[in-house]
């Protein structure tokens, strides 16, 4: 049978339980030109949260009784388009479902000798990608600059912080616990931390990036960029790539010190990696050979149970994770 | 003799006459190496109330007792430095005084054939100079770009909005009376005008910016940049050129709508004139090109007589102005 969630009302704040409708259905059948995926892995990003809301934005918002639209990873399981066989695995945006049938428009084939499943949304999926594109066409970053990543020790932020050392700066995380602050420094590498929840984030940023900050990577939004603004050098650049402060707010944090984005021209630029789609196999590789030399490393936390997908979805929000968040729903078999 | 106004206090909100001390000095003398100026044209910019106030910026703060810094034109009337002889006209922040020494390193010498000698305060100065690097540069401007431009009838705003139009952009302006929108429309060829002070902006936006803006020339901060983000196109410019809407607020507005800036991968960017110096040569040339050609006019309301520099100055905050803002401070004879 074929367990989905769909969307059952926008939330106001925090999804609930009941913001989805968990059914269960029949395994659909596919059509010629079509194929059938069972879906073994299903990623879980803030940017979800952004497309539950009303109003189109970058890609249109769900619709009410549309089965939640999220990232996977899956295998063919039945093929009646003769781009896909039986036994491949795919990534697309299939939904939180069990089993999903594609016209080989919104999945991609993937090359399992390079990584494992999971990573292709992690590491070398959407948020991968994200912090690849993002920090090197919008930072421009270079050797010796001064990188600041904050929620430093999540998908996108692992990634972005180690691309920063490849490329000889120095970088500054932030993150919300002391483990996850002693993992991006013991095992990543990074050159210092700062715990957003116990630190005093103006004096801490005086601090740990005495220097100032010509490369800002911004997952967070609110009072930590407004911060930020002013520990930025002249020139410095702020990757615009998400605000998880303020996804589940119902008032918006107001940002004050915008005006040094005049007084320092600064840059902050705003980014979706789906801009970049073309270029992803070039970038897959080459972050798939960081891997392989021990440059790139990722941390995900896998759950399981398709049943388990709203409290597992509310833990990107609670901060209750490390890296990379997956829900296991199958077994590939 | 030489009458100075100095920097008394630091001002809370919008400075008042006892912010500067006014005094009647003698005549000083060159020393080798120098030039007296007369001055005979002080610039009024918005910019200067930011210097007025504690902690470096862009420039050092101007100090307490320290002449009141301000751009201007003025004559060498002595000369004890071989690039400079007496009768030349220059330009540079001498300061709100009649008379002042120079090492000849902050002035340039002016070319009064191409415009008359206030204009380089104006569109050929600073304000036409922030315009020109600004609109060109982070604005990078394709015929059949929607721009808007807040300050419209300013003294960067109105050059904005015809280097705008030389570029094949459609151009609205925000202002903030019926004449100024006139004269936008009817004599600087404005496709349409906002009159922010009594139309509900949103709303202004919608209408009259009904293809979303590209450029945004934000000249004023605050609510109405906060507004524009929503009515932005993907991939849109923001140039932030200045904030005037809070120079003199004690309490900062805070910016909500900045996710605008991820979900529409916005560039917002800073930019401060002095940066493109060595280019400021051609861009004169152009632009006093462009005046020839009856392409780019320029308004200017030259108030008199340096006593009155302060309730002068607070022109620029009230409104009560169109144009560039410049006082006359003593005849060329």
């Amino acid at each position: 049978m074929n367990h989905q969630y769909k969307l059952a009302s926008r939330p106001v704040g925090l999804p609930k339980k009941e913001t989805w409708t968990y059914e269960t259905n029949p395994i659909p059948s596919p059509q010629e030109g079509e194929v059938l995926v069972k879906i073994l892995y299903i990623s879980l990003d803030p940017a979800m949260r952004g497309w539950m809301n009303e109003g189109d934005s970058y890609l249109p918002a769900i619709k009410i009784g549309e089965v939640m639209r999220a990232g996977t990873v899956g295998k063919v399981i039945e093929s009646k388009n003769s781009q896909f066989s039986v036994g491949d695995y795919v990534t697309g945006a299939l939904g939180v479902q069990n089993y999903a049938i594609s016209n080989g428009q919104n999945i991609n084939r993937i090359d399992i000798s390079l990584a494992p499943l999971s990573n292709y949304l992690g590491v070398l999926g959407v948020a991968g990608l994200t912090a690849y594109f993002a920090f090197l066409n919008i930072g421009q970053p270079q050797a010796g600059d001064h990188v600041l990543v904050s929620a430093a020790a999540g998908a996108v932020g692992q990634v972005v912080g180690q691309i920063a050392k490849i490329k000889g700066c120095r970088v500054v995380g932030m993150a919300g616990s002391p483990a996850k602050c002693e993992y991006l420094e013991k095992e990543l590498g990074f050159d210092a931390t700062i715990n957003y929840k116990t630190e005093e984030i103006s004096k801490a940023l005086r601090e740990k990036c005495s220097q100032g900050v010509d490369i800002y990577f911004d997952n967070v939004g609110g009072e930590i960029l407004d911060k930020t603004l002013l520990a930025m050098n002249e020139r410095g650049r702020i990757i615009c790539c998400g605000a998880i402060s303020q996804y589940n707010n119902t008032e918006l944090y107001g940002l004050k010190n915008y005006f040094a984005v005049i007084t320092k021209r600064l840059r902050m630029e705003g980014m979706i990696v789906i801009d970049y789609m073309k270029e992803f196999p070039s970038a897959i590789m080459e972050m798939a050979q960081w891997m392989k030399e021990g440059k790139l490393q990722t941390r995900e936390q896998i759950e399981e149970g398709i049943e388990h997908f709203p409290e597992v979805f509310l833990k990107l929000f609670s901060g209750d994770k490390m890296g990379k968040l997956i829900l296991k729903v199958a077994e590939d078999d």
